[in-house]
């Protein structure tokens, strides 16, 4: 037996791992594909452009099916007046302004007119934001989430989602992270306790089926 | 060059990992050492039983400086009245209940009076709980976090301790996990964007120093 | 013209009061009818108990419309590791411990197995509680809050609740407080900026038509 | 004996407001003075501009004795695609989007760079905001409110403020309502269950004496 296969049985002996479903009222949540996670050379790599791809099908799925949905930008005060421990950890986040091109939605998932751009300062797109109260007032019950670093911002948001008790969905082909190893194994993280794990053809099947 | 440090290269050239430091006014906070997750025939298993021995020391050492000590429990409701998606995700922990074995502190590491017990149904300690207030009203600027499991629990505290500006440290021996391969992925996370990594040795070091 | 329809005036012509609405799956929280403030001695008097015999026929017609139904105590540790603030301001509320007979919910609206039991350190039902998550996994638009005191844990519950963007009924007659002139005060609050008035038998009528 | 000496005993012999004192590393907080809430055509009068007037002198001790300063906007997208029920109760206040004259600070308490520029959307400055977390970051364990309105953003913000165990200072003559009978009752409230009162002249002596 591999290790992973031994970690894995696990998980299923001790009763992690089940679906949580998808419920009758879902939203879609993409979090921080903007410019500065799409360019290697800032904060991006990995297979974020590949995620960043397969939003684009999600999204117009999204849109057809009129469901709600929300962007996420990381965006920090010109004066830093806001900054704390994450920028200690990672200072490059401070440069993501309102008005920096890095911090700009990227062109290929420009938002509409009505959806909601959520501006935050943490990792995830709950923390300090209007976001619970926003997908309250839309009446959702399932948030489906994209964007990115799986890592990172996706698995923050999609702890605090669960935490809210809204079923959670990890759009698996529309997450992406600078790297390939923390991308797997959060992806197995999430799925063993916090969300099910959907394919964007599985999760369009659903919204239009 | 390996994968890993192929990975580890693109967050150093990206600015993460940088050190977010130790304050001035620490306090530690303890998550989910209870019966049930020292029990590999629960919740348990991997190097869980290895990281409350060690957590021993760093409590003592705690109790010595005189820092104020949080500890966490999972309880729900004996009517099952306030599970939501957690449970569905992990349906054995709706018998983590007030009296249940399963949900009391291990021996080892049994409270003094004083020390805030926060009661939790969500995997981060500050979700639905008073602990962000009780940390102000200590004065507290640095969160110590022992427990387990790293790839949870933990890590789900970690992120938001960081979120509220605590700076943020992960005893990295006295935090474990049922299965090696998450609790070294969680570590690297956690290290690189939300939180310094020190030993029980440095901690203590640093607190009697 | 009187100073009171003066004042009126200003919020109407300012365009406040208006209606938020009941939507089509509500809920009830019953704020702190616990023995300690239905004691004049205590924290009671005014027209407490007078809410708590209204919410007899409230609660009965919630269960009959077999919508989600909380309750709200104030819990603090026997050790008192948990004050903050508010029993700076307050003393005697620590005295509302687990097991002491204030802090009990009256005998009249003794909860139902199955019913939401929210233990609560600060004035809101939400801060610092699940209750938040527990709504959502409810599938809750709408929040009817009876309790008490008007002014206090009643008011603060509103707020949130609206914040939240749930849509807030105050069950007019429900709801107490040890003072009138504060409670009447923060009726005329709560109806000109976060919820709308009902009395119970409206209520009733609602759910039950 | 008067109603309202009669509710003072009533609340004095109950153990409420006691103070909560005032603490090490103030903070202070200042709340939706913005152009809208300046005009009595908009959202403004009773004694709000006078309010304005006294804070200039509160905001210049603030700099003198170099405490962290922040700022509250309400702030509502353009497409309002984040209004929600307050919006429903008060649908004027969607009016103040980011570049509408009635959302600026005004000019007479205009921000110095580094002042931290809090955008909400709900009445409390705390909510769906960063503010305890940058009040963590800046080791604050006091926070002294002024702003307006005193019934409405100004109540909700101290209500959470002490909730985050903050030690918590209503800037008496510094806080303003559009209706003077609200605006005492909720210093009523304030002061007996939340907070301490203080005039600009006290706490000013406090931070320079």
């Amino acid at each position: 037996m591999t290790q992973e296969n031994s970690e894995l049985e696990v998980y299923e002996r001790q009763g992690y791992g089940r679906k949580s479903g998808f419920g009758e009222r879902p939203a879609l949540v993409v979090v921080d594909f903007v410019n500065g996670f799409a360019d290697p050379d800032q904060f991006g790599g990995g297979n974020i452009q590949e995620a960043i791809n397969k939003s684009v099908n999600l999204i117009r799925t999204a849109r057809t099916a009129e469901i709600p949905i929300a962007y996420t930008r990381v965006v920090y005060a010109d004066d830093q007046s806001d900054t704390g421990v994450f920028c200690l950890k990672a200072p490059n986040l401070a440069k993501l302004t309102e008005t920096a091109h890095s911090s700009q939605i990227v062109d290929q998932l420009a938002p509409h007119p009505g959806d909601y751009i959520v501006r935050k300062l943490q990792p995830s797109a709950f923390f300090g934001t209007n976001l619970s109260a926003w997908l309250i007032g839309q009446s959702v019950d399932t948030v489906i989430v994209a964007g990115c670093t799986t890592s990172g911002c996706v698995r923050a948001t999609v702890v605090d989602s669960m935490s809210y008790n809204f079923k959670t969905i990890v759009a698996s082909d529309c997450v992406g992270d600078r790297a390939l190893a923390p991308h797997k194994a959060n992806l197995f993280d999430m799925e063993q306790k916090n969300a099910d794990l959907m394919t964007e053809r599985e999760i369009s099947e659903r919204l239009l089926g």
